[in-house]
């Protein structure tokens, strides 16, 4: 595996879990692989889950790991072509990429949307630059608009939680090879004993404009997956269509919450599918999509997710959040799992 | 060991001692433990001592080390319950902890008090969340009012400095078992060749308002170390009686140096113990207070010792500090070494 | 090796070129010499390939690697002595030196230019405060005057790409011992096969003053070394002798540039050589002196390098450096090279 972005990057999603699963157990099984390996962390924004589960997914691999944040211990990059720097940035791209590419085997970044250009955020420049330019292997720590560490991350968790079977960490076998238990996209159709989970992604209020990246690369790995999959959001924040896909669209949010099993809950700023010159903005703070108690009672019992951090309040309610059906903290810790077969395939590949 | 913040943690202070002694002579002689074992050091402040004698302790016991600042690569994080976060704070430090929790073996806590609310700093609520709600063995790297690693550094040094006992490092017996030599807390009465070190606390001038967590946690190990301990300040400057305990208190500075074989020179704000309302302000800065050569004139030969950094010409004079009598890098350099107790104990009991 | 601050510090060239390649054939191969040694990097200033290639070098020698952001991390610092501290500085050197010192055993330092007393910045005062109070190896990671491990990496590539001699890395033999491939100082007279390349160090434009260092340094290897060098730059920025040696120093750029194997560009503000009140200041901003394709038209299908970062427009049109001829890349690469030398070297004569 040379890069990972997007879903197919990760190849059959139920050897993926398989994997994901044999990690848990030993997190410490390939740690011969990254002997005299370094991943290099390459950080244009804070970070605070995937600063940290990252560095503990090499470390458990036996890397050695460089984290560099760009514009506390370096400085501001150039990454247009054809400029006189004379400006802020100091150093361009295509000096940079390549320069750090030579220190190291394996390259993480992490870089946000602006948020007021969405050809440019859409084009993952920076990502792409990576990519083309360092001519090693490179896995997106959340860019412009994917973040599919935290998407693998949640189908583990999903995958865990779902009915009919037993929590990953719990099981002896390996569960994920029995399609009666946890059939992903294998092709086959679900045996009859087995409940294709109903996960509805919910878009909540937030006083923030925020990216993209977490609504689409989990709608983008719900689609991949077998389980049943709704999208609720007021109109104008339709996602993507190369995120969104198929899923289906419910506007009206108690509707789409009706008899799930697992509520995803993530604020998003418009992705200007339907208007353009809205991208970036806040369209709604509507405070009646806070995921409260009376939403989470229409559902089937439902589990809450969200992908951390979370604002307490405008996104859900302190008691939602610390019920028994709240998997944000398994959840944020399978990021250290989603991210050690990530690199593990990266390893194996070198 | 699941916590370290008071001298109580540590159990028997010879003992500790003892351990403190053979890691000195070979630091690298419990490295096994630390094997895939990772410490999280999490700074709500900054630090230089801390930052780096833990780093090289927790290295020395073999562990991965991350380090996490968190106000400048991740976010600020809420601290109190039933906010609605719409302000500058991304994350509850309710889903903060676990999630730094799930990522490690073990966790170290810098945050400093605020010094504006009494009742909140010696509550010491960061810390007790970090504690209640990680799951993992908690050491503070200072705290609001403890800094425990400092006190028991400095207890190190004192035993390595007093009358009778030859420094730790040059002693091929392990010394600290042998009352005759440097009793503490041992329950027995010191033998008569050993005379109980005169170790003298005093308050020095500061041109800002600093905390009372150095001159806590040193009071609370010196009352339970066996010397002759006495506090000296200008009125109003009590220490919280919970550390202070029976020491003897002399508001007289020149008639406490007396005699005094050790002298720790520290600087505080009020603890607001006489005068709730005077809490965190500075009541002094008199300059007469300033340690110079006529005040350790009155001692017997008496060493000098700050927990560093230290302000010259305001809490001390070059002379004195870099007299043959100042133990300020020794002293400094002992806190890898106290550190490396706590971490080895931690690590034991996993 | 004590100390890494001069070219006379690394001894023999021909030995140190030989050693740069064995490690780059094998970069792990005295991994067992860093063993339970740690390695400190204190930047008092930002960094990107220094920070990163030092952190490699490292690691590779099997070190553990501490990191200090003094401002970032920590906080300022006092350099001179007598001064009562009652600014924003909280830490005297005299005491955070030793006390860093003591919790490692090996220290890089990273020190600019302040760029307005001439005389403080060229007695290297904090560096020299490093080695003297200390007690540990210690190497320039660019401080206000030299930056030896870019120079010696620059030495390393013109070595590899010079006429007559095949790349370090495709060599079979070690190479560097037989004069008549790329014999350098070995005080034998080159062989007739072997061509002197013609290195010239030129001045180029931008928009900032920046430090001397890197022309310094470049300097003193290039005079140490078996080329025939060339200084080029408007008037009043010659450098100070100690480092420009006998180096012939030519005003007319395009005329240096003639026949050059070898184009090092590169800016720097006036050395204050000339005149003293002139240090710091910036001289010219001249586009002519712009490394462009008429500029490397008149070279012997000159390489072209630099130390970056670069300020593209400024110091080199976009074609020359993205051209077959640019060598910045492999240049910057080499980082690692030299870093490794030295570092081993220092482990070598603990």
């Amino acid at each position: 595996m040379r890069t990972f972005i997007n879903v197919e990057d990760i190849g059959d999603l139920r050897q993926a879990l398989a994997e994901a699963q044999e990690i848990k157990n030993d997190r410490f099984k390939y740690q011969h692989l990254g002997k005299n390996k370094t991943l290099m962390m390459i950080f244009f924004n804070n970070s605070l889950r995937t600063r940290l589960s990252t560095q503990k997914a090499a470390m458990n691999l036996g890397m050695n790991v460089i984290v560099l944040d760009v514009n506390a211990g370096a400085w501001k990059l150039e990454t247009e072509r054809g400029v006189i720097m004379d400006g802020d940035k100091s150093e361009h791209l295509l000096e940079a990429i390549p320069v750090m590419a030579s220190y190291c085997d394996m390259i993480g970044v992490r870089s946000f949307a602006g948020l007021t250009d969405r050809g440019y955020d859409y084009a993952e420049t920076v990502l792409h630059q990576f990519i083309k330019y360092s001519g090693k292997p490179v896995f997106a720590m959340e860019t412009a608009t994917v973040h599919p560490l935290q998407a693998f991350a949640d189908l583990i968790t999903i995958t865990e939680n779902r009915d009919g079977c037993r929590p990953v960490s719990e099981r002896q076998d390996n569960g994920f090879t029995k399609s009666e238990d946890c059939g992903t996209n294998s092709g086959e159709p679900a045996a009859k004993t087995t409940k294709r989970p109903k996960v509805v992604l919910t878009w909540a209020p937030h006083c923030r404009a925020l990216p993209q990246a977490v609504p689409n690369s989990f709608a983008q790995w719900m689609n991949a997956a077998d389980v049943d999959f709704v999208i609720t959001h007021p109109e104008g924040y339709e996602l993507d269509p190369q995120f969104a896909g198929d899923a289906r669209i419910e506007y009206d949010q108690m509707k789409a919450l009706q008899g799930a099993d697992f509520v995803y809950a993530k604020n998003w700023s418009c992705p200007g599918v339907t208007r353009p010159e809205d991208y970036g903005k806040i369209l709604s703070k509507d405070p009646g999509w806070t995921i409260d108690a009376a939403h989470m009672a229409v559902t089937n019992n439902g589990k809450f997710m969200h992908c951390l951090p979370v604002r307490r309040g405008l996104i859900v309610t302190d008691d939602v959040i610390e019920s028994e059906n709240s998997l944000v903290i398994p959840e944020a810790a399978n990021r250290e799992i989603s991210c050690s077969v990530v690199i593990k395939r990266m390893l194996e590949s070198m």
